[in-house]
């Protein structure tokens, strides 16, 4: 995997993807799949929507630290098994033949299978709303990956890739952080 | 436009879609581009990213109401138009030939070009993160849309469309409010 700039973070996560976390604790590793993110500002910050009723809450809020994990369409069936079976019960790893790599700056695992892992901090906890506020600390990138388009979850069961592109570069040019529309990756 | 249930909100929100945000204040609608937004439960409440550096920031938090309309790629030209011009300057609504209803809960307008629109109050501001939660009180939905693909902002300046679409709803679900899998909308 290639290094990510963080200030390319949020564009991994703007068009709303469905991404896992993974975090570790206790010696353990675990991973769920979250739809419910919301990027905060152009410096890696962003949200998720968890709590309590998310086995991997303890350990994120714990340590304090998790992956967020990108994956693309052929990985489609792992993230729904991730989602709908718990660390408690199984491991996922094995179960779903995810492939870790170690992270740079966190204990919580990278996806090999993922187009993209993004290593955060916790840097705050909204309890009243069950928001988790994280920094990204270090981003990577699979430069090899063929597969780029993004899967969005609805919410009804069914899943969306992404679709038809349509370049808007020069209309949205005074909305961009200088440089943004130059360079990997735009997937 | 045809009536949606408050349960079914976050299956327009859930994937991720580039959203417009209508405001009413002084006399004067406004509507701006949104793309960082976040479901927070399944009752209708999310959040959105928004702040003073938005025109319609004043309005939206004066007024604690707003509506969240959610258009399709045929209306990607005029979204990025609202998105990169200010209301402080120019009516967006005649300048990007928006048409307008009136809304049942709500003094910001409906648009009536859009797919959806969910009519919301605000329910709390978490300024340490420029966080907004709404909470949709009603919503409404069109049922003769022919085009129900939603679009997607990169944030470099590129979107993409909703493409292929995967039927998970077996293996989902455990995890799915009850109901939720049957009717519309699943655009």
């Amino acid at each position: 995997m290639q290094d990510l700039a963080i200030g390319r973070v949020f564009t991994l996560l703007e068009p709303g993807p469905v991404v896992m976390v993974t975090t570790h604790a206790d010696g353990h590793d675990n991973v769920m799949a979250i739809s419910w993110t919301m990027v905060l500002d152009f410096s890696g910050k962003f949200a998720i929507t968890t709590g309590p009723w998310n086995h991997s809450y303890q350990a994120l809020i714990g340590s304090g630290e998790c992956v967020v994990a990108v994956p693309t369409a052929p990985l489609l069936d792992r993230v729904v098994g991730v989602g709908t079976c718990s660390g408690r019960a199984v491991d996922k790893f094995d179960r779903f033949a995810l492939r870790r790599l170690p992270a740079a700056q966190v204990r919580a695992p990278l996806l090999a299978d993922c187009l993209a892992n993004i290593e955060c901090r916790v840097v705050d906890v909204v309890r009243a709303h069950d928001i988790v506020v994280l920094q990204a600390v270090a981003a990577h990138w699979d430069e090899t990956a063929t597969q780029t388009a993004l899967i969005h979850a609805v919410g009804d069961g069914t899943f969306v890739e992404d679709g038809r592109r349509f370049d808007r570069r020069e209309a949205m040019r005074s909305k961009l952080p200088a440089g943004i529309d130059t360079g990997r990756p735009s997937h």
